[in-house]
């Protein structure tokens, strides 16, 4: 058994229950952005978060341990995503890289935006012109540092 | 001459002039992040835009055209970004592919968030423990479509 | 179980069954270009043309549901397409793909046309010198925005 | 000197003087397709559209003896495209390529479209929700044959 | 079932059995270049075809229908071969890529040798200093076309 | 100075003078192919054929004594061809490798056909239904050795 | 004039005047580790830094300015190192990569060791049996955390 | 059965038990850091380590036989790693790959530090402003030779 | 059934009866060298040597087929090994490379060392300060020809 | 100025003045090999070396200075060698890796041969049916150790 079972037989058992991250997402109580992640194997539960997504989810004791085991990161299979919904985040990284980072470091200087200590929240953004996706990220800035 | 050297000549006089995006931006009449992509070879300028930039750049005539023709977009050297500033970015399209991928499909159905019709805006977030990046992205949602 | 699983017992089904796909595509009330891409796990069918489908290929509840989950698009197994009827098309993207920009900048300004609002039609040509296979593809003009 | 020079030496010109590929080519006597390709370094022309080729663009000699030479074709600098615009198109032939082969097979028996014997009409479709790109393509079926 | 897995089940029943393809392809009535191609999966055979085969290999009424479905072509796991026999095509494409494309273009004019009308022949020649492997290759020109 | 360099002064000198391969061939006394490959900087002259080149070629001393250096091979600047012509030849490879390779050690043993001692001859086959490329490939067969 | 260019005039002053790193780390007031990496284009000087720089290597007023620049991080020119001094450090990555991840993991829990927020220290360790290359690394631990 | 699957049982079981790494190399007799890799089959255990993990990890008499085979090592699925933890230490080989290279040769002369000869402690640093992750390596330095 | 499958069962016996591979090549009649690559896919056996290892390695008379049949050659997974033992010759093919390239061609003229018409010798060099490594290769030279 | 504009340097005068290796080695006082690889930019000369050095190549004082530093290695452009002289080797590494890994393993106990503390003698090995080309390497074994 490995964390990749365990992620495809959640996968599974929320296409055949029919259910919503939202949904899953309020009873672990965490956000949805971070509990999603966490069901496709990109974040860590703990004893009590494993519990309720086992439940949910109808996973084997091992299975439950396997979510509060810190996963090898990483959900694409390929370097540059095939997949248009996800590549289109490979287009942003692409077109707005270099932009990226000149602003990053306009404002404060020599350093990164941490993608360990962030956040993030997804949703609706209502438009006459069409509905847009809004995406707001908040990454602690690292500084370089001399020494 | 090329797109690529009008970007190499903004850029050296940018760091020789000592000036600031948000400025540029300013005198642009135009937010710092589309300005920033702009002036990095990634967005197209009218006529009156790249007036303003070949002045602050102290551009030729045949230089100020390359503005004003749509460039071939992409601003990194390799398929995966060496620089920690932008891989961050390219880590959370690994980390967070799927979970965007699950997230915009429960919430509006089969489909992408544009990376055209799109915009962000970049700042500083305030805080005790940090201050931290914060970036709201706003792209049109569109359906894949039956027929 | 996954969707590549169904896509393969799909494709196993119609071998042995010795279906068409223009067959298929009037079944489920469709064109045989978007329901061919659906059969083959790149669209997402709806309760209605699922319950046709599983119907067809004898496809499980279970089976019929994925039918109705978004998919993880990309139909290549390489970068480069190996097989040489779809090589060609690749070859095209790279022999034509900065004479389509060129064109698309002229005729309509900085922008792309959409792989998402998307349609197409394969039909035969007849022509006396060998009938020739003729594509029409119509995607929606998406313009890049200022901000 | 090689037929790169030569290429970036029209592309600067057009630039330049602000010249127009339909003009150019109505000129030439050919599609805009093909002569945008040609001037782009993907087709052979002639003595008599080299001549009025570099005319236009003000080639010496020498260079409007590279336009008749046969091209080293592959227009893209990445295997993968990076530009929005062109991308599309291989995202396309990544979607869909398991369907054009199916399709192309269904309706031909086993063989290819021809990306030699072809050519193709990118025009405006008009639409009330905002026009579309349109693309015709038409390719002579090469059938594989038994010996 | 899939091709590949009749593949595979030609080749372990070939082994097992000591079979040669040059008197399997007798049985089929095809060149053994031909027919070696299509029992590993790279050519299409027709119903008398498939059958000749099916009854050799031991193949079950759906495997021998899987032989009648154009495959997925391209026979090598690997972008560069690996394995020594088939390298050295890959190199005589390397060292003379070039000088094919100019002597046919200065042959025939600009254009390809096809490599869907096409048959070949390998056989041994006679040499004093050592036996020789004698290819000839045959392949149709088609010439790019103005339009 | 280096052997890239000579090679791009051949082909821009044999442009400007509208020379042809084969006439070339015959003033250095060997076959088109072979001469084309030592032109494009893949096989070594000797002292009396370098001349016959430089005088054609106005290539100065040094320049001249590089078409006696053996060349650093492979003529083709990506691992893939981008070329259709070329790209024909490695789609054979990737067509047929597996059958060049059955077929070799069917009627030899274990062993390859040698890319070194190796001849070929290309020329045009006269066919009702359109000229056919004719190319004929003659080398050595080296067989595996056990010690 | 690039980043890249002022990078190559400080090594080649470097190699001609014979200066030793750790002579002018001891004049910028840094680390040797961190000196280098600074010259090499890895890390950002500040005013004063720049200009003790400027002076050692003979800089002008514009090559100081790159100095105080952001850099675009990076100094492989290939995704893995082919020198074998730098390579031995990949292999380290590489053999004990999923090490690392397990004992950080086990002792901090989920989350990274910084390589922003990290200093490091490289001299020589006396042995007996033959001189050994101490490195000592430091960077802050980093947690997921959950949201 | 194979070495990747006795590693496989091996981490299954230590999840399943929940294990410490630390724990089980104290019961081997040897450092956390070696223990580790030797588990994720990266070194060679004797006979007497063998043992003692087959016990811990209730291995069959055949697995255990593999922990003493010279294991096929390289613990990376990807050239460049994307899980964040691994990949800072490869982003500081891509940072600090030339000020590494410098300075071993500024203090050794020409060689390398060996990734063989070579052992390493990690352990938590303790810092008021957030504990840090403390790395010492020690290796050989081997210097080239002249012949 | 495959050759791959039988190599790997091949492997596991010698493990689990603690075999020599000296001792096996005594047992065949053939060098170390030699045996050990045919048992792990890279050479072919004659019926007898066959029937040798068939019964040390406890063989089926299938399985013992496959060790005549020419094998497809390549025991690398990846492109450059990633097993520091391996990795350290395909090192000194990357630094010794153009060494070997120039003095051979100095010695023979053009041409090869032919890596079919190849023997080797691998065995032990007593040396005070440590054993060494000796390897002896002997390959013929093959001369490029012109025709 | 730097290694490799030094490297080419002496490639161009060595084919100018018609120079031999051997002969440049004698002059050295060093082997052909290490000598070969030195000029080529592998290896790192001392003062004496370098002087010898650039009085045959006619260096500046800033050249010869090039000669002393430690250079960055890899002398292949790409990753698999395209040169059949050099690729041969790559392909022993393919076809012998996994034998050159088990044999070094059964002899010397787990580590490796040093391509640091290493040697070689290429030379001509008389043979009626053909010289070969022979290669001694000698490399120190370096076991992996436990701590």
């Amino acid at each position: 058994m490995s964390r990749l079972e365990v992620t495809e037989k959640i996968i599974t058992s929320k296409v055949t229950q029919g259910l919503k991250w939202a949904d899953i997402a309020e009873k672990v109580g965490r956000s949805k952005e971070w509990v999603t992640a966490a069901c496709l194997g990109q974040m860590t539960c703990n004893e009590q978060q494993a519990s309720v997504l086992a439940k949910i989810f109808q996973l084997t004791e091992a299975e439950k341990k396997w979510l509060m085991v810190t996963p090898s990161r990483g959900s694409l299979p390929t370097t540059v995503p095939t997949d248009p919904t996800i590549y289109r985040f490979y287009e942003l990284v692409n077109v707005y890289g270099t932009t990226f980072k000149e602003l990053i470091h306009e404002e404060f200087g020599d350093g990164i935006m941490s993608a360990i200590d962030f956040k993030m929240d997804l949703k609706r953004e209502k438009d006459p012109l069409g509905d847009r996706v809004n995406i707001v990220m908040s990454g602690k800035f690292l500084p370089y540092k001399e020494y």
